[in-house]
């Protein structure tokens, strides 16, 4: 280890003032403050925590929200179709299903031209609790973002995000 | 499993048409688009993706990154602060931080008034790997997502997204 010793001995001399400061002194962020990447994360985990929150009584990720959605708009598409629209990976993937298909939320059916895939459907109770997911994200989680940042810089944020995603 | 009959002959029906078009016609994202959850996590995995390619020949990842960055800025503060500040959880920290220190990029030093706790400082090698690290983001990275959207929009979206990490 090379830590120089001016360094060494700076953070040995500030430890004490900035322990005891640790309380209501904030770390610095200096330059990731204007890092699109670190503000991108940031806001998603919030808005991931959030989500949660909201759907808790029906026990569902972002994820889990995700794919049932795909499956209700896009009935008997192969996993592989659905996994890479939603930037899954493959072995993630089959682990989301299992636990889905577990709670008898969706289904795996063998396709009928190629036996080797799978094709995948919502059940009836995974079309209920998709029902119930919409009704909460829009009435707690939805509402309340449109609340904060209004809905013409929703609709810009959203436009910035979907080039950035597509384009870059 | 009760998938309804209707939907099961659906599906099977449908089948073939849809894996001969599967090719050429991509899934309805449907009111996924329209999720503001959604296009963060797709618009943050992109930029992640850029982030690692650009800073390839370094070997860090964007949290590594922001790691070095934060200790350059605030050197001697303990590890709890600087992952809380990052939303990082502990046992993932103190992995980071392993390799992190076993790359000499970085260094955990007891307190001095406090011998449970570790202070974080940069190497010298960590302080000379951060600021090619800086060089390659600004030339690589930053600037081409400038180019994508526009320094205004950039400045807009930034705004957005830390008054949705701060206030949502």
């Amino acid at each position: 280890m090379t830590v120089s010793k001016a360094a060494a001995l700076d953070a040995a001399k500030v430890s004490r003032p900035l322990r005891k400061a640790a309380d209501d002194t904030a770390i610095d962020l200096g330059e990731l403050s204007e890092l699109l990447g670190y503000s991108l994360k940031r806001a998603q985990l919030k808005i991931f925590e959030d989500f949660l929150r909201c759907v808790a009584p029906l026990q569902l990720t972002p994820a889990q929200f995700s794919v049932l959605l795909l499956l209700e708009r896009n009935p008997g598409r192969n996993q592989t179709e659905v996994a890479n629209t939603l930037g899954i990976l493959r072995p993630n993937f089959v682990a989301m299903l299992d636990g889905l298909e577990s709670r008898d939320l969706c289904a795996r059916m063998r396709s009928a031209n190629d036996r080797r895939s799978h094709v995948l459907v919502l059940t009836d109770k995974g079309r209920a609790v998709l029902s119930r997911a919409k009704k909460l994200v829009a009435a707690k989680h939805e509402s309340r973002l449109n609340e904060l940042i209004g809905p013409a810089n929703r609709a810009a944020l959203l436009a910035m995000l979907s080039k950035i995603a597509n384009e870059f």
